[in-house]
């Protein structure tokens, strides 16, 4: 942090920045066991159970884009996050920050989608706020969704549960929300549109956990990408993680978008697919538990948890070479949700 | 709305074209009987007890100020509307956009006080999340806080639950948080510095409750003021209420600028103050109770309910007339909380 004295772009990009300031600012004064796991969501009691809450800020830029809206990606996100932490999602609350001048037809199209958002994950809206501030001084809408879910008995995500020998499961296919909302601002067009892959995941999480409950961790890769979000698996759980690069799945539009504009889909942002790390005895049940799921069809085993390299994730190339993957650095997609 | 195209600054003014957006935007989509009851917060089942969950968006300007600044507000103001619930807050989310640019130091002052206020009113704050948004995006900082409390069994907080009869209690001087925020923005110098109220009233809350258990209803007059969050309070309970305007606590430099500036202190918003309704059997010992408190040191009795003029707010003014005191209809200040 010494290097900045202001807060630039990366700071919210999901990668090392991000992590420095939430370690230098954040944590420094917030600091307490619930907050220090960094989750998706905290684990906590409340009377005689254990309950998640998650929060995010949405401010994505367009609001309305191929796939999807501000709005439904504010619902899905956190219902997920919620999920992400083995609970079931049952209450969200809406804060909406417009900015004078925002169309009206626009904001009820955008909280129509929320709605139907929330009916199909099958969570309900109970609260919410708006804020107005002067043109300028925002950008059309940002909208800031909390959630509160169950965590049923004998569920545990918690980065000590990850073992040496344990599966990694990617939930389908990688970086489409990404480059869905890059096209748009690029104006690219391709043969087949590229569409965000915004979606509610505790459908998918209820039927993993109908066949097994050696679910060992859960975290959906958004900001920063798979990528991003093993690096700080690997790291909380002091384990070595290998991937195979032809195991995941990458949409081949999606593939050529990546090309075309430079990135790395690996580090690309979703926001409808789930990493789940798995005991090796159950991943057959678990995967196939997955694809009967719509948001799983192209679920796959993408690498293993290993004792060695602890913190560090390597890729088995397709060329047959292996690298590091590191965490990303800078913002490589500014406002991607 | 059918005057309204676009979002306006009086849509996020917590008058009348708030509760218009509200209804027409908002509840019609979202509408389900806990969002219905438009309190403070949600007050919800979750297993075998009852929770209250609350969010807001902070978005004043300047984000620091006489008396406070804005993350001390998202935390005080989070635990207000969960004790207006009745409930014991415990857990906080706060999910922070930063404009680029934003000074880290001044983050940092933020975020300590917000730890600090989280501490003094026995929440923890456990899960975030930070988004940065380009230069001219966002104006500095906005934070979200979301909450979620206990409601221990027996204390039921209802617009049915208010009768005729009962006494209007107000915990201390009106228009505070309001004019400290106009008075830096006009850079208007009094004798005694005006300083926001900011505060959290769960402590007092749960004095109150030690005492009785009639306590019939609880709302934080903030956006809108005194005036705004009476009328509210009228029309959902479809009661009326009669305050005498002798009894309604204004601190002097408050009024003097509150003159200057043309301000109704009745429409000013409040951030440490709150209205119980109560059943005047109880009255006495829920006001010493409230008055031994810091936060309710001058705690009156500003009026009662009544069955004439339902959904009414009457004022009997010091010179010994009588006024309807109204909903805030424009936008009185603009990004005062």
């Amino acid at each position: 942090m010494n290097d900045y004295a202001t807060v630039v772009l990366a700071h919210g990009g999901g990668g090392k920045l991000t992590h420095q300031l939430i370690e230098q600012v954040f944590k420094k004064h917030f600091s307490n066991p619930d907050l220090d796991l960094m989750h998706d969501g905290a684990m906590v009691e409340i009377g005689n159970g254990r309950i998640a809450i998650s929060t995010d800020s949405y401010v994505v830029s367009p609001i309305i884009f191929p796939g999807g809206n501000i709005g439904e990606l504010a619902v899905n996100g956190t219902v997920n996050d919620i999920a992400m932490c083995g609970a079931q999602p049952k209450y969200l609350s809406a804060s909406f920050i417009i900015e004078e001048g925002l169309n009206i037809g626009e904001l009820e199209t955008i909280v129509q989608s929320m709605a139907l958002a929330a009916k199909k994950s099958g969570v309900s809206i109970v609260t919410g706020d708006t804020k107005v501030v002067p043109r300028g001084k925002a950008d059309k809408l940002f909208i800031t969704t909390a959630g509160v879910g169950t965590i049923p008995p004998g569920r545990n995500i918690h980065p000590s549960c990850i073992h040496a020998g344990d599966f990694i499961i990617l939930s389908g296919t990688i970086a489409d929300h990404g480059m869905a909302i890059m096209s748009v601002r690029e104006g690219l067009e391709f043969e087949s549109e590229i569409s965000s892959d915004t979606i509610a995941l505790n459908g998918m999480v209820e039927a993993m956990y109908h066949v097994s409950s050696n679910i060992h961790f859960l975290r959906d890769p958004t900001r920063g990408g798979v990528a991003s979000t093993l690096n700080e698996i690997a790291s909380s759980a002091k384990k070595g993680i290998r991937l195979t690069e032809r195991s995941i799945p990458v949409n081949d539009t999606v593939r050529s978008a990546c090309e075309i504009l430079g990135f790395d889909p690996l580090y690309v942002a979703n926001e409808g697919k789930l990493i789940a790390i798995v005991s090796s005895a159950d991943v057959d049940i678990i995967l196939s538990a997955m694809r009967k799921h719509p948001a799983g069809k192209h679920a796959a085993v993408i690498g293993t948890v290993t004792d060695d390299h602890p913190s560090i994730v390597i890729l088995q190339t397709i060329i047959g070479g292996e690298r590091v993957v590191d965490m990303i650095t800078g913002e490589q997609l500014p406002r991607i949700c």
